[in-house]
């Protein structure tokens, strides 16, 4: 385990850090990445870790190169508890319990709540006490002299148990506005009693990036011997940009969070901050050029545990953080990528999106086309029936912006590449909810299939949670023993939008499908659209591409290639 | 008309601006916004405007107070030219034309698609040219003297023909650090032709903020005499510090979208833009306090007509800007808001919420009851219970983050304030794809629903374009007549989401329903959720409970309170 502690500006008085920590010398360069993903990231409206989603979270930042990960807070609920009774092994990274100063009219030796965090079994504890006398008076009750005393014993009791402590000074700026002699008494006395590192926090994300860098310009210069950190909120949607002034006025921690998860508007992104450190401000951190390049995938992973769908838009990692639609840029993209691309998006492991849309030309077209792999000759006479398909679709109500495998599919099709595995003759699928035999009211799917496949035709029943669902259970009960490479296809998400009538057009539903493969991983999730006046239409039409998708993957027929 | 022309700093060299625009002293702290949506958002992947959609908005826009909106670029697409041809009428705000520098080898007078532009009807456009020699050579292959004529030309053009000019300099902040006497000299010519204001594109995106500080520095000190606008995009999630950067180093005007719409990652978000400058910065615009209190509600709107879910964590407009999850903020909330809210979230019409959320205690739970209106005494016995049935319900996969008027129901249910309004025995939906008799292949849904209301059991039958609308259709034959105020509801969106297995529990589905109701507007949209092993099931729960909303909403029974 590497103990990281960077000293910004290097640290002319040793003897106020506790002096049982090792210090490293570590370049003015460094910069050490702490993550609160799974404790204020927890706080995100809509967001509920389990235990294993806990663990498997460290596990990745680990390898990512994070430098501290904080886990949580001991005591404070059963999910948190059971992490640190049971805590991942981590290679690089610092694990770190979160907690707050002794209560008042409890010495820090005794004080419960302290204890349970002071033993939840870290070498490090991050320990949050207020820095703004107002708010140590509204929301402990406590004089501001009194509130010095919380901070100096807790942090005082936490090095003395010999545990690394950094200090996160809650409300920070605010208390520095109002008082600064009072905020700066208050990092003075955590540092005093041996904290190693002191984090300013914008708890309520009002402050601006410049006042942030004059703000830590002035501790930096009345604290020389202190190592600061910073912890932003993204109210003001500056959350990255407050990081990185406070970097550029000293700090030298970053507390943030992937995805910039966090409760209101969020924590500073890390997964923005990450690759501008490096890429673009020459700073290090612990992640090497091969971490960076799996950003993409960590930032989609915390997505997919949370179920939630990714933003697309997210600067670096998200799917269009690189794409490209308008037939302008397409066109000068070829010649030089840098001038609509400010850094290479492999370097993040993301990658270049030519975008399908309305108004996309011939030469999107193409690129799109070559970019999944299908080389077409620009002079080919399938080509204008190709662009008038897809602008039609569009027209219709198909975005292929988002359905890749949709639109791969279709252009297969028309190129010829696509046999038709199976083909549907009719269903029906009958929902009904009533008692049952136990005096239960239950609901019940259930769907008939018959369906052309292999010069045959079959015909199927099965249950199911919902007539999609059954009726994907009858496809599958014919098409399994013949494409056994469907055994391990399942449905990730199911997604619904009712285009509403605008311009007179009658309304339709657009479904789109998440699939992935559970055997074959390397294939990724893969989505599939359907579009029809009536929702199990349009959801049968994206399941029936999302299955052809799969088996056309798995050519020669059933066997993966 | 007001013709918005503030000079910063004040123009010492008022005769290099085209005579014939009318220079209005505006003091310093004025900065002029310019809203390109309808154009740079239009780039953004999976939006497409219509020509209906692009009126409406740019009517809120100006009514917000925008000072310009550019409506798109004529020539270039058939909606930008119906457009155009009807423009909307405004009140405050100047529509703009976008277009390009003409191209090599066209006079400006002879250029087609310079004058589709330039007869766009508007009188002021802004003209795009390269302020990057590389650029220049690559995009358009002309030597970088010939891109400094394209620039003159166009402008002059532009401004003999009466028009208002604003320069976008393309790729500014990259070329300035390739070759700033070049990018200047672009500037320079611009200006010199009569062009009004000067805008500096970061067009790939790349350019930090403190970077954007110091070239924005430069060239004030370069030009003296020019007014500057910034135009930054998302690539870094820094676009809207790198737009205060500008402003700070002297930039007057602000090129951005609402919600940050864009292609990649967006354009420098004017929603967020806004509130820091007026409430924070003490700058003023033209939207004066009444117009700031429409924010939340202009922001929403642009997602309703692009049928997108907004986004919950955006700064100040988000419904969860001004949330609180956890019960210790929560309880200092009510001790003091400034502590964990930068801004009163009333002065940019949004508001607090607290969160009912598993983490949820009692105190968190009366405060989100007195929030809705709910009055109930902590000591009240019924409360426990209440608590009890959000955890459980929590746990079974419920969330009431997100679909509040389920939560308002089951509370008001809990005490005893809800009537039944009506009861399902029993349904049955069916879905059916066959070959009708024109030999066309139609997919049927049917739905048959036994219900007991008002003392009697009736049946009915109804068609749909699925089974839950079919069931809806069916339910409101029974209930219309009973209750003629559900005649306007209607259902906006329809969400499913399948929660994936974890920790050994089995697969559920959640659906979430938004309704509204077309003749009374004021009841805004109202979001029910519902959870089953069955999504039919999980949908005619959220489809109950949004008709049940309904219904209590207009108290006493069928009119409107």
């Amino acid at each position: 385990m590497t103990i990281l502690t960077p000293s910004i500006p290097p640290a002319s008085d040793a003897t106020t850090v506790a002096p049982h920590r090792p210090v490293q010398a570590v370049p003015d360069r460094r910069i050490v990445l702490y993550d609160t993903t799974l404790r204020d990231g927890a706080q995100t409206q809509g967001v509920d870790f389990s235990v294993v989603d806990k663990q498997a979270i460290a596990t990745e930042l680990d390898r990512l190169g994070i430098d501290y990960i904080e886990g949580g807070w001991p005591g404070a609920n059963q999910t948190d508890d059971a992490f640190f009774a049971h805590p991942p092994k981590l290679r690089h990274a610092v694990l770190t319990a979160f907690g707050m100063t002794r209560r008042h009219g409890h010495s820090a030796a005794n004080d419960p709540g302290l204890n349970a965090v002071l033993r939840g079994g870290t070498t490090s504890v991050c320990l949050v006490g207020k820095s703004s006398d107002r708010a140590a008076e509204l929301a402990l009750g406590v004089t501001p002299a009194e509130n010095l005393d919380l901070i100096g014993d807790t942090v005082a009791e936490a090095v003395a148990r010999g545990l690394e402590v950094l200090f996160d000074a809650e409300h920070f700026f605010d208390g520095y506005r109002r008082n600064p002699e009072y905020a700066l008494s208050c990092l003075q006395r955590a540092h005093g009693a041996g904290a190693a590192w002191l984090v300013l926090c914008d708890t309520n994300g009002g402050t601006l990036p410049e006042q942030i860098s004059t703000i830590v310009g002035a501790v930096a210069a009345a604290l020389p011997a202190a190592r600061l950190g910073i912890h932003t909120h993204n109210d003001t949607e500056t959350a990255v940009a407050g990081s990185l002034a406070a970097v550029g006025a000293g700090a030298r921690m970053i507390q943030g969070t992937i995805n910039g998860l966090g409760e209101r508007c969020g924590n500073a992104n890390l997964t923005a901050l990450i690759p501008t450190l490096m890429l673009k401000l020459g700073y290090e951190t612990g992640i090497n050029e091969d971490g960076l390049r799996r950003l993409t995938e960590i930032s989609h992973m915390l997505d997919e545990r949370l179920n939630r769908a990714p933003n697309r838009h997210a600067a670096y990692v998200g799917e269009n953080a690189f794409a490209h639609k308008g037939g302008l840029h397409a066109a000068a993209m070829a010649r030089d990528s840098t001038t609509y691309e400010h850094i290479s998006p492999e370097r993040v492991g993301n990658r270049r999106h030519i975008i399908v849309s309305e108004q996309a030309g011939r030469a999107n077209l193409l690129s799109r086309l070559a970019e999944i792999g299908i080389t077409v000759d620009p002079d080919d006479r399938r080509v204008p029936l190709l662009v008038e398909t897809v602008k039609r679709r569009e027209f219709e109500g198909f975005t292929y912006d988002g359905a890749e495998a949709s639109f791969e599919l279709l252009a297969r099709r028309i190129l010829g590449e696509v046999p038709e595995y199976f083909r549907v003759a009719s269903f029906r699928a009958i929902d009904e909810r009533r008692w049952n035999a136990r005096g239960e009211l239950i609901t019940m799917s259930e769907a008939t299939v018959k369906i052309d496949v292999q010069d045959q035709r079959q015909m199927t029943v099965a249950e199911g949670n919902g007539p999609i669902h059954a009726l994907d259970s009858a496809l599958r009960k014919v098409l399994l023993p013949l494409f056994p490479v469907l055994a391990g296809m399942a449905l990730v998400d199911y997604r619904v939008r009712i285009l509403t009538p605008r311009d007179g057009t009658r309304a339709v539903t657009r479904v789109m499908i998440d699939s992935h493969d559970l055997h074959a991983t390397d294939l990724g999730r893969w989505s599939t659209v359907g579009v029809s006046g009536n929702v199990i239409d349009a959801s049968f039409s994206a399941l029936h591409d999302a299955i052809t998708y799969r088996l056309f993957r798995a050519r020669p027929e059933g066997v993966d290639a």
